[in-house]
């Protein structure tokens, strides 16, 4: 017996996309709610493309799983359709929180007054969410990576109103769709993910700002010493250098010259990271075909609009 | 041809008879040298242990250079004798500003005037024994990790004062002993790898002190999102709770809250990481033996009396 009966997805962008199918995959009936029929067509477009790479898996009963993921969900740019029959509803629209409060807003009448409300949002805590969504006791945050085939964590954190039965049900529900739970005890900004990875980012680009060492020879340390396989500038290629940039600029003055390096000697020159081919190193095409079908590390595009 | 003729490792502790049996093990002549009669034995009994060590390598000809190595190395508590023969001195006396200095005091007189010193310090910078020793053009920073036979980086890391040549040098001198050298452009406090490690490991540890997640969760949340095989409170583990310990109480008041913590429920219990058998983790006696004999992340004992 499942913990959800019916799951609304709600944006189907690349992240959300990819939510829906994992979910589909793992046996749920799915809605997939986007704003409206060129939305929806994208989304079906990224859909249609999960089934093609979960088609290549070697086990025979996950391919034939994939083949038939698509028919559990039902696409619709009606909210109240979408939210009808859910139990649980997977918020992914894009990362703003007065687009995202508006939308809780529509979206409460609609639903069951017993349905849960998951947000995967990146940046905002969800205690900046939960009074919008009428049922702070049924409404935690549910964060996704992206490649959620291979980057198959979900953070869980709830805010102090949440029901502790429900964060329990979601991390079940979690594991279910085949996610690792990452269990958080309290509000924090970024999660854990990027509680880590910042500072020590902000560290390499420091190093190399101040002309202590270059990117090669930064990642080479953290490489040897710890037996990771990627060093830091290696991981700025996988997370995007849009994602860099943007972070980078919020940061103090060494990090905003940081984002200005970016800027002039990638940005401006299309090298965006191992998806374009070339960030702070150079991928070879095959290289990029092979590093995209394992995944990138984190959620580059999580925030692209639905 | 080699870089340099005879080499003077100056004090075999834990760090500097890894350093002296590596440098004999590569083909140079050495001179070993500590402080009296005690202190060599202690340094000879180290010699012998990584002698049978090195002599457990797969290739035939790695076992019998290991086996001959000990026969390169002259040990001597006087510093003259030394010091005679060596165009290299590289010096790994116990971790203290005066204690250092007062070594290039007496060393400089007793060593010829072309020849080059490095120093292993951890925590100092080059310029602050550069006049000590008498020679600042031709002294800098060549830091080595403990476990050497796996870490085998060396970060090289000169003052403003430097020959620029001698730099060159030493990075060669580096490869001829079987180091990856990490090239610094300028002095950096922690060199690469400490000023990587320091604020990710303090992140991981402000976020268990404020209560967000447990040490394994955030472990978990690492190896996960970055292929890496350890994560933050892992890494505490392998350099040591007593390393750990005493950058922490130089830290922030989370940071020294964290302190209290490693004191009270790990270091007063003797749980030492995993030297001892247990820190944040429990290490059955055979995973120690593999995992001392694969060689711990950094240089815990480095600072270790020679």
């Amino acid at each position: 017996m499942q913990t959800f009966a019916h799951v609304m997805v709600a944006g189907l962008g690349v992240l959300g996309s990819q939510i829906a199918f994992q979910v589909a995959y793992s046996g749920f009936e799915v809605s997939g709610y986007d704003v409206d029929a060129n939305a929806l067509e994208a989304g079906l477009h990224r859909l249609a493309q999960l089934r093609d790479r979960y088609s290549r898996r070697s086990d025979p009963a996950d391919r034939k799983r994939a083949e038939h993921a698509l028919e559990r969900i039902e696409l619709t740019s009606d909210l109240a359709t979408a939210a009808r029959d859910a139990d649980l509803v997977i918020e992914a629209v894009p990362e703003n929180l007065e687009l995202k409060r508006d939308f809780y807003h529509k979206l409460a009448p609609l639903l069951s007054s017993t349905a849960a409300i998951v947000t995967n949002t990146s940046t905002l805590l969800p205690s900046d969410l939960a009074e919008s969504t009428g049922r702070p006791d049924k409404f935690l945050a549910l964060h996704f990576a992206n490649h959620i085939w291979v980057h198959n964590t979900a953070e869980v954190m709830a805010t102090t109103e949440t029901d502790p039965d429900l964060y329990r049900k979601i991390v079940t529900f979690a594991q279910e769709i085949g996610m690792v739970p990452i269990e958080l005890k309290k509000e924090q900004p970024g999660y854990l993910l990027n509680s880590l990875l910042v500072p020590w980012l902000q560290a390499a680009s420091s190093l190399f700002m101040q002309g202590i060492a270059d990117p090669e020879m930064i990642d080479l340390t953290w490489r040897k010493a710890t037996g990771a396989p990627t060093g830091p500038f290696q991981v700025f290629d996988v997370i995007g250098i849009r994602t860099a940039y943007a972070v980078s600029t919020a940061g103090d003055s060494t990090q905003q010259e940081f984002a200005n390096y970016l800027k002039t000697n990638l940005l401006d020159q299309g090298k965006l990271g191992i998806e374009s081919g070339e960030g702070f190193y150079h991928y070879p095409h095959q290289q990029v075909r092979k590093i995209n079908d394992a995944g990138a590390l984190e959620d580059a595009n999580d925030h692209a609009p639905s």
